[in-house]
């Protein structure tokens, strides 16, 4: 192996010579130099976008940084640091104040502690870089060591306010999921934020026109109808006061109090009736869609261009990385050769199968030189990002273990049978009646014991697929409906075992393990809809965008929590309640006079309340669906809580999820096979590996996986069909990866040459200007 | 001017010579020639679609049944014959029997009329129209036929058992809205429906696997719920009903019901409510943004399709208009000279000035060769379609009258301060002044005086206005806001007038009056939008959607007016409504026992009934709002209509509304002007016929419009600088204008390539098949 390796590793290797440069040393350097491209290549593949330090303890603190079972601890404690409201006063379960604030310093240490080590793992030291250029990592950085100080500080405060017996509130509990946004790698979350943030002042022009239609159809309002004298059903003047009316028509908007407020203008004249359908158009339905509009179109905007940032960052670490690993074997272009390509695709992905390796590089160096140039070295973590499913077919082990019974014309007559598209039409049967049965009443004998056929039936289900079907294909980890099925019945099976123990031992069934029972066999139907292709389809992309919803599952509980605690500072105690089946006359207007003979306590909506933080989430959601705006409580400004609640939630967050959800149903409408996917699926009919076509069409057999059995090299399974693979097509591994690929039309050609100029000498450049290490 | 008018012409010419071919003769067909290429300009430029007979008469009866007067008549007995039900039992204002049938009598003849006169304009008669190939102008024919011939069955049947005493249905009623849909020229509604009618399939699956959905949580919250024994508010036994649970969760996906249908559950454990938020999770929210994404979806493939046919359609039009025109004067190809021309677009638009004509011309022959060819002459529609306005600096009267009085520095100052961005600031200050003071009580009299100062200030604004700008170029079509303004303020005025006068003569004020009063009062506020730069540009782009959202006006017409018509025969008078001092005891429920006690009774909702066709809109849009359902009073499966009116108002024909306003705000954000009107701009800059910007940026002078004012040919006005010319830019004449103009990008360039080389052969050929027509 050449020991020329680049330009900028020259000194270095001068030195190391001058030091007596032997194999072991020169081997150290090699092992330290593929780390260090495995890093710049690990990261363009998860999109991370960090500077750390080249040196290689630098390297090592920076992988440690980066390693699973730190995120995974950061996330728990965050986790942990958030759900302490629920133990907190007010709590659910009320916990020691010492508790709690121990608790949230041991986290807030932890969060100090990771700072400190991304502070190490950056060049510079945390002072200068706080200093230094403004960049976003050091604005997180800033923002987190503002939000751990400020949180001590109201630790302190309150701890000492609690200690004198005086009344505080611990307000910084608001900034807590600020620590979830900034201090995990949540680019997503941090993403969605900033684009919320650029994308207001847009909605905010909007919203200022839309309040300005509100407050001027309140003003007629109040003069056609305030002085008519009209009554509410609750025999309240009717219109009479302008906030009141602003308010009212507010909530309009959002449907809520329709067509109550209409109510009694319309039964006095039915002409009023036409104010209401103009304003429900012009405000309910016109500027809602505007506001989607002008949301989804500066959202789309924004994020295009972070993705573009985020590829542009991509390709200068590649293009390190490349730097790093490059030789010039002769000719005058720099090349990776296969070698070192080899061990840096397995020090990045420890686990890749080697054929599966061998047809990545197939697919990278189409003319088999044995070395690839830049260029083709760039798509590495693009060609990593892309599914393969390896498939092997495998013999049962029954067949192995008694041939000539598993070969016998019965055995073989099941397993055609099972194969059989009807089975799976009778077993969809099967499931229907079922559903008709759990319709029907349990207590019926026959009816119950009816349950214990089809629990039966499944498990026969099951047992013939696994006779028939290699077991570690059956429950490979692509297999998702096997899996379900399995685990439900099973769960069923001993579910149900226990409840009829339970009986049969006391006549006493536990309505706990009932529930369990019922959720499970109801849970079962669901898999009726796999065996329709067309529900599969939608299904499938549902699934595909399940990241996306999970990303917006953080956005809103970071809003959400936000909302809570400032809600239960505001309104915790207000009302209060007692319980079904209670007696207390105070039940009857929720614990709060001024509650007495309002809809709110007629309804019995006590338990929507902000007494706690699980009551206020599950109210906020019903904000959420149809903000009612409760305000009757305490003063008239509450309803701002409200107003601004529906605009921060339903105007801005809903519309930015229908938008993505909008968005990825578009891309799965349109977009085909990208070039890269193309290529790897031409390469690997090519190399005559793939699937047969019948086993893709068997939706049992499909997309079945080996156990993780490394094979040799892709010599030896050229000849052996046993190992084949295909392209989860149009899947992606991460959230960037497609959005990468949503917008990879609308992403600038030129901008990638470009970047790619323009990266050629600056890369070179910060290549320099890393300090070159020198062998400790 | 050359006799060699094209090659398909010779037959006709060869025997107009034969017959003794003399001036008039040629003059006369020459005339012809340009009427019928007139006509497929013209059909081109409005994208009608209709194969007519090309003999001279053919085009006079073409040229009649496109007539505006016909067309408006036509709307006009539409109309009419869609608000007999408001006549008709069950009548807001009742008829006998008879007049409503002869009115119906009378529409439908005239509908027959139409028809006729359709079917004697296309070239084949209706018989072996009938008969012949399938195409859609003969499927609505049929459709028609079909329609009128049952609405006379059924007026027939009705009409004998209503003679003979027996209860009858007018059920051909609900067929009326089908009318409006095919029988006028609205071809965007027709395409909203073809286009809706295309994306069934696919919303189709997407809806069952959503009611799937509903219908496994709904057995789930059977299971779960209904064996605890809870009560609803009202005692009655909470989700023991599996039918009554789909129907509950079927209407919390509209909102309607949350969170009352979740607090039972909630109220006896708090983790019931993590039933609800995920069955809201799954059902509200991302099933409903599904059915945006795949509304949207189809509908825009749809209607992308179908602006490529109108493209089609008009490109073959053209073709065959430059076929009738065209002379080969000693080049090969086939020309059109410049006076054809101008000929030809005086025909089309008799109203165009000659500077504006000779300014087109010199756009499409950018060489100034005097004759085009094929393809610039394809342009024309196009280029008629932009909207041009004309400006032309005049002194203003007063100038003219008294120059000295009118040049002086007071007067002078005058307009300068007017002028002045400053003045619109004062006026906006007064505005909001004045809405503050409309806010306050207006009994006191010092306010109600000061009414008057607001009127007079705003009267001494448009005395002011008209001193400085020219009356004119004041009142000119465009200037929107400066007849909004003046018509306000003297309506006002005058109002306010008549109201004095009425309390001043016998102390009494009219209610009605000072409603209006008070109504122009407020939409004077209206004017302060326009002054901030901001909220102007969404307003422009809500006007420009404005064409479309009449469309979409009409479809909900069509759906309500249908829904009116079943609802009327299903649920008439099944709720009553007493007025609102009534002391009837049968007001208490609405005048029907069944609904004593329950929710609809108590929020006095009686006015919510099918009682007449205007109680049932009103009562569909609030369903539209908000779906309750209210069924409580007939039988349990009257819930289909309202389950059936939710999915076709909100899940269809809501989401196409949002997908088109999504759709007109993205391409007012993104689209550039056309390559058209770019030469046409660069063209007037060429001939230095171009507003000055310093003109353009005052609000106030901004699009000024001559008087209908012919000026001579360009010539003159070359070196004129009285008459100018600007783009109104991005503004489309049609909605079908701003469709192409939104799939432009989409169409594909190929596609009008291939059309063109197709259309070549195939159209001379079509015009070969048009009967050749002999002089009469």
């Amino acid at each position: 192996m050449s020991q020329a390796d680049g330009i900028e590793r020259t000194d270095t290797e001068d030195q190391s010579n001058i030091n007596g440069g032997n194999a072991t040393k020169a081997d150290e350097e090699m092992r330290n130099e593929l780390e260090l491209a495995a890093v710049y290549v690990s990261d363009a593949q998860h999109d991370r976008n960090i500077t750390f330090d080249t040196s290689p303890p630098g390297i090592r603190l920076y992988m440690l940084y980066n390693h699973w079972a730190l995120l995974v601890l950061v996330h728990l404690l965050i986790i942990i640091n958030l759900s302490l409201a629920v133990f907190e006063d007010p709590a659910v379960y009320p916990l020691p104040l010492w508790v709690t604030l121990a608790v949230e310093l041991v986290c807030l240490t932890s969060f100090a502690g990771r700072l400190l080590h991304f502070a190490r793992v950056t060049p510079r030291s945390l002072t200068t870089m706080l200093a230094g250029r403004p960049d976003q990592a050091k604005n997180i950085c800033r923002l987190l060591i503002v939000i751990i100080i400020l949180t001590l500080l109201d630790m302190i405060i309150y701890g000492s306010l609690q200690a004198a017996g005086v009344y505080g509130v611990r307000w910084s509990r608001v900034l807590r999921p600020l620590l979830l946004v900034n201090i995990t790698e949540g680019r997503q979350l941090r993403r969605a934020f900033r684009s919320i943030r650029n994308a207001l002042p847009q909605i905010l022009y909007v919203f200022l026109l839309f309040m300005f239609s509100v407050l001027v159809f309140s003003l007629m309002a109040l003069k056609l109808l305030g002085k008519r004298g009209l009554k509410t059903e609750d025999g309240n003047s009717y219109f009479t006061n302008y906030l009141q009316i602003v308010f009212d028509l507010y909530v309009l908007v959002t449907t809520a109090n329709s067509p109550d407020v209409m109510m009694p203008a319309y039964n006095a004249n039915v002409f009023f009736a036409v104010f209401f359908i103009v304003y429900i158009l012009i405000n309910t339905y016109i500027f809602m869609s505007v506001f989607l509009a002008v949301v989804y179109n500066n959202y789309k905007k924004n994020l295009k261009e972070e993705v573009r940032q985020l590829v542009r960052a991509k390709r200068r670490k590649m293009a390190r990385a490349f730097c790093v690993l490059q030789e010039t074997c002769g000719g005058a272009e720099p090349v990776v050769t296969q070698a070192r390509w080899s061990r840096l695709v397995g020090l990045v992905q420890p686990n890749i199968r080697s054929a599966h390796r061998q047809l990545l590089w197939s697919v990278s160096d189409t003319e088999g030189r044995g070395h690839i140039g830049k260029l083709a070295f760039m798509q590495l973590p693009d060609l990593l990002n892309i599914q393969v499913i390896t498939l092997k077919s495998r013999p049962h082990p029954l067949q192995t273990w008694q041939p000539s019974l598993y070969n016998s014309t019965a055995s073989q007559f099941v397993c055609r049978m099972v194969k059989h598209k009807a089975f799976v039409y009778v077993y969809d049967v099967i499931i229907l009646l079922n559903a008709v049965f759990i319709g029907l009443d349990e207590e019926n004998s026959l009816i119950s014991n009816l349950e214990w056929l089809f629990l039966g039936l499944y498990l026969l289900e099951i047992l013939l697929k696994l006779y028939t079907f290699e077991p570690r294909a059956f429950f490979s980890r692509h297999q998702f409906w096997n899996w379900f099925d399995t685990i439900i019945v099973i769960s069923a099976l001993i579910a149900t075992i226990i409840n009829s123990a339970l009986k049969s031992a006391g006549g006493y069934s536990s309505r706990q393990v009932l529930d369990i029972v019922f959720i499970l066999r109801i849970l079962r139907l669901i898999r009726v809809v796999d065996s329709i292709q067309r529900f599969r389809i939608i299904i499938n992309t549902l699934i595909k965008i399940g990241p996306t919803i999970l990303t917006f599952g953080q956005l809103i509980l970071v809003v959400y929590y936000i909302f809570a605690m400032v809600g239960m500072e505001l309104f915790k105690g207000r009302v209060r309640f007692f319980g079904t089946g209670s007696t207390d006359p105070a039940h009857q207007y929720c614990g709060n006079r001024l509650l007495n003979g309002t809809d709110f306590a007629k309804l019995n909506y006590c338990r929507n309340n902000f007494n706690d933080i699980i009551s206020s989430f599950i109210l906020l959601l019903e904000l959420t669906v149809v903000n009612h705006g409760f305000t009757a409580v305490t003063h008239v400004s509450a309803r701002l809580f409200f107003i601004l609640f529906h605009i921060v939630v339903v105007i801005v967050i809903i519309n930015i999820f229908v938008a993505f959800v909008l968005e990825a149903f578009f891309v799965e409408y349109t977009i085909a096979k990208s070039d890269l996917q193309t290529s790897l699926e031409k390469k690997i009919a090519e190399l005559e590996l793939g699937v047969q076509q019948e086993d893709l069409d068997g939706s049992l057999v499909e997309s079945m996986e080996t156990a993780e059995n490394d094979l040799g090299p892709s010599e030896s399974s050229k000849g052996n069909p046993s190992l084949m693979f295909r392209i989860a097509s149009k899947r992606y591994k991460t959230v960037d990866g497609l959005l990468q690929r949503i917008f990879e039309a609308d992403l600038n050609p030129e901008d990638y040459a470009e970047d790619e100029e323009a990266d050629g000498p600056s890369q070179s450049d910060a290549n320099l200007q890393n300090p070159a290490y020198d062998g400790i």
